[in-house]
């Protein structure tokens, strides 16, 4: 789309047509409906000053740039946003090449921007390229964003960085941060000192000037402006994050001043659909909807696993008051949001900071509580060396609750949680188990809160698959439960998820096969894999994980450190590649895991 | 020590006594010398105010409590500092009560903080206990310092954070923050502002007094403290790190404030030792010296891998402009230091910024360079998330050189480069190989050079060890060098540093065993290992890495993916445990894996 011949007033259009096409492609699909609608106008006038085909555009987290993928030649196939095979929620460069870079985790932006704005020096581009980073306030509580500005303030190459406020982050705003940037202080106090100082100007005359102009100067910093001031980044703002004209203005100035600059601009989340608008968490991603009412159009059949979750732990929490927990600006996506209501004062919202999270979970086992530290799968990566350094040294009892663990379906690559196994497996005083059901959650989560070590429990996102196996025996350390024997060659071990898979596949073969709940992958059930060995020579292995390192990998390591050779093990866990977004069955089915096609790879 | 019932003069005293007995341990065993000495005044000071055996003593880093450790009760063993069995280098809690948390990676402090806090706040507990946390200026680079203030401005928990300034951080100071802090700008610009203002209000009187008044308000945060202001946390300095009685009298009142303030004391790093008073990297950790002149008392034998690194990335920098690069605060640690030199605008020292460092060289290889992004092993867990998302993701042909792979010698648990492979190997799109010695490491980094995709190359602290083997042929991908090949059924397989450990053993058996330098962990050599699984039965893995998920790990996926079922592995990597500090050699035979222990374990 020519957005940069287009005037103010088509623009405005423009911008009404995005809206309405996000509105009916999500609303049918799902996706990040709020952010993108509150982004429409800032990225509009990002087209009109910028140039996504030289000027690297680049959108921190990436789910507000559904506006940037339609005017960069993507209004039809946006049609098939977060479907198998269409387009993604999220930047992607082997989409298009005004993507600049892939993101879904936050707070990349900056050190991207300034590892760009280092090439662009380097090749003596900064006269005709500069990167243009949009951030939300949501992002500005994750660590990485200072550790970049931190660089950019002291060699200041040129870059725009437009701070899309909406006060709202994910969840509500948590954090000193949050506040500072709240416009509540922002441009009103710095006005009525402007007017304090005229005023004092004009009755003392010329002598004041020169004291009063320093006063100005200084006030000015006073404004949510001042921390970046400081580190040596140029702020401009607030500005109306909808109104195009100053928008486009104030980017035209950014421009120009050839240095790094922050542009603080203030928008409405879900900014032209009332029914989202202004609301917090409810509306930043969503499942198909009715747009005339807001109604949600699908019904969730089962409990999901993060409902159990809540459950379990609000259950647990009330029996004892030494449990404690953590999420980092996921309250409702990981349950935590009931706790956090029943128990302010011991569960908290750290907002996005992994890092801080974990760590600050350690130092309150050490103070003698039980934490609970409720992160995605994917996003405990950010606090890897946490876990390790923090809590697996010290050797202290926080229990790492992994929701999104295994194929979390629309969200896609960045999101998928399939490291977790392979990355923890590695770290010594680590205790690793799974629920694999309702009941066996429970009991999952009732030997968390009474072991006394780091440990860690993964569930899907989703719901379990239901089975008519036997009911699941309390947990045990290392005890896995056997859950049908057969006279056959063939054992299908399932972790997690994986048990209902296993459960599945072996429905639809033609002999009988023995079908093992593992439980723990660390440690292993020594005894128990020491006695199926000699009953069973071709084991399979069901895990939502990945295969380098995962649980097929555990195993092997168990069978040669046992010296037991006789035994043929193959696993079905994930190949070594990322995984694409789509529905969670099309993506299996493209990773040749569903029941059947496994049932036919086993039988040959 | 009784610190509290002593006056100044008696402390002033006892800080002499401490300077003088870290200087002559440090001098024997080594150890991180300036920060230790600069700190001394304020450890005393923290111990006179504060009560480490209810308050939470949390040191950032750590290595700046050899104070600490000696007025509570290690003031003997102190002897043993760093040395197999004897006193860490660092806080450790299984050697003191007074130590109230493990730490040797950066920036942790705060959030430890905060945890403490909020277990004190639970345990109505505030009225006695209150944390006191050291952190360096160059620990406030990190993000997870933001992540834990942004909490702590918000929620304002009672804690006592003193910021040790010493204008050095490791390497030179880097960044917007550390400008920032700098004294240069503090004091003075407000002192002279204070002044104006006062000849002001003589000059127009009372009606001039309120507007005064307002404007020192606002010039009073003009100081280092306004960021922390700003976050909402009490800013009181800059004060004199070397003056007992004003640290004394600061941390009362910051004790008295009950909440959340910042204590900005400046010191001089090195403070008491002549020699190494104000210097930079040179004498933050050192081996043993002379006292007298500051001379190394210890010559190295054999060029270390770090220096091999830097003549190579010097000779392939020089040959293509392409090539860049980044530190994160390790300089003279990981030897880019001379490249800085050469290239300062193709290398950077990014600061302690893992996280940032990763992603901002991700950019730079997207914009058509070829970063080398050089840390340590055990460091490369900050940016674990950035690997897989912002590099590996993307398929970026960023190369990461991991200096201090394997055992780390008397740093210990904290800084051991154990872990990578293993949280490596998992990410797909990644690239995993190493060097055996010098010339196979030039090789390695040609193949490097020119690789299009992720990758990472590790290599030991220290030397590697001299063979007599075949010299090591030119890198390819996925090929790996068989170096001696025998009838006799055993394999040695050596990965980067473990194939001087194969050969080392090799010599002490009493039979023939073919050597291999398998070279690329990930992807393997398929070939070459399946023509050997059909002449070798029992193979031995040598590879300074963690069993779980490692090297040997990936083998037994192979032989399962093959079905090679009569093939007996064992692997010699690291047990799950972490490892201790000390002399290499005594960690490694505390580990059973000296040549002469595993010889004799494989002849059974």
């Amino acid at each position: 789309m020519d957005i940069k011949s287009k005037n103010i007033k088509e623009l405005e259009t423009v911008c009404n047509d995005i809206r309405e096409r996000i509105l009916d492609v999500v609303s049918k699909n799902g996706g990040h409906l709020s952010s993108t609608l509150g982004a429409t106008e800032l990225i509009v006038a990002m087209h009109k000053v910028f140039d996504s085909n030289k000027d690297p555009f680049i959108f921190d987290v990436s789910h507000q740039s559904y506006a940037h993928k339609l005017v960069t030649g993507r209004w039809d196939e946006f049609e098939s946003l977060r479907t198998f095979g269409g387009l993604s929620g999220y930047t992607k460069p082997s989409e298009s090449d005004d993507d600049y870079f892939v993101a879904g985790h936050s707070s990349t932006s900056i050190s991207l921007g300034v590892g760009a704005a280092k090439g662009i020096a380097l090749k003596g581009e900064t006269d005709s390229r500069i990167p243009v980073v949009m951030i939300g306030d949501g992002s500005m509580t994750a660590g990485m964003v200072y550790e970049a500005l931190n660089e950019l303030g002291d060699r200041k190459y040129p870059m725009v960085i437009i701070l899309n406020d909406n006060e709202m982050s994910i969840a509500k705003p948590i954090g000193a941060i949050s506040k500072m940037l709240s416009s509540a202080m922002a441009s009103p106090f710095y006005q009525r000192f402007k007017k304090n100082t005229e005023s004092f100007v004009d009755n003392f005359g010329d002598g004041a000037r020169y004291m009063a102009k320093r006063m100005e100067e200084s006030l000015k910093l006073i404004t949510p402006g001042i921390m970046f001031e400081e580190m040596g980044i140029d702020y401009i703002g607030p500005v109306d994050g909808h109104d195009l004209k100053s928008l486009i203005e104030t980017l035209e100035l950014a421009k120009k001043l050839n240095k790094p600059v922050i542009v603080h601009a203030q928008t409405l989340k879900g900014k032209g659909y009332e029914i989202a608008e202004g609301k917090e968490e409810k509306w930043h991603g969503v499942g198909p909807f009715d747009i005339e009412n807001g109604a949600s159009s699908k019904k969730s059949s089962s409990k999901s696993a993060t409902q159990i979750y809540t459950e379990s732990l609000m259950h647990l929490a009330k029996q004892n008051e030494k449990i404690v927990g953590a999420t980092a600006a996921m309250p409702s996506g990981t349950g935590l949001s009931e706790l956090i209501e029943a128990y302010p004062n011991r569960f908290w919202d750290v907002a996005i900071a992994e890092q801080h999270a974990v760590t600050s979970m350690a130092a309150l086992a050490k103070e003698g509580f039980k934490p609970f530290c409720t992160i995605y799968s994917t996003f405990l990566q950010r606090g890897y060396d946490q876990v390790i350094h923090d809590t697996c040294l010290m050797n202290l009892p926080v229990v790492f609750a992994l929701d999104r663990a295994g194929i979390v379906g629309e969200d896609g690559e960045t999101h998928q949680g399939v490291f977790d196994i392979s990355y923890l497996r590695a770290v010594p005083n680590m205790t690793l188990f799974a629920p694999r059901d309702e009941k066996s959650f429970h009991q999952a989560m009732a030997f968390a809160a009474s072991y006394e070590y780091p440990c860690s429990l993964r569930y899907p996102r989703g719901s379990f698959v239901e089975t008519d196996l036997p009911e699941s025996e309390e947990f045990k350390l290392a005890k896995s439960q056997l859950l049908r024997s057969s006279k056959g060659d063939k054992l299908f071990i399932g972790y997690g998820g994986g048990v209902g898979r296993a459960y599945e596949t072996a429905k639809l073969m033609d002999e009988d096969v023995s079908i093992l709940d593992l439980r723990f992958v660390k440690p292993l059930d020594a005894e128990m894999l020491r006695d199926l060995s000699t009953k069973h020579k071709k084991w399979y292995v069901f895990s939502d994980s990945s295969k380098a390192g995962g649980v097929g990998s555990a195993i092997l390591e168990f069978l040669s450190d046992e010296k037991i050779q006789d035994v043929e093990l193959e696993s079905f866990e994930y190949a070594d590649k990322f995984i694409t977004h789509g529905n969670t069955k099309l993506v299996e089915e493209s990773l040749g895991i569903l029941p059947e096609q496994l049932a036919k790879k086993i039988k040959g």
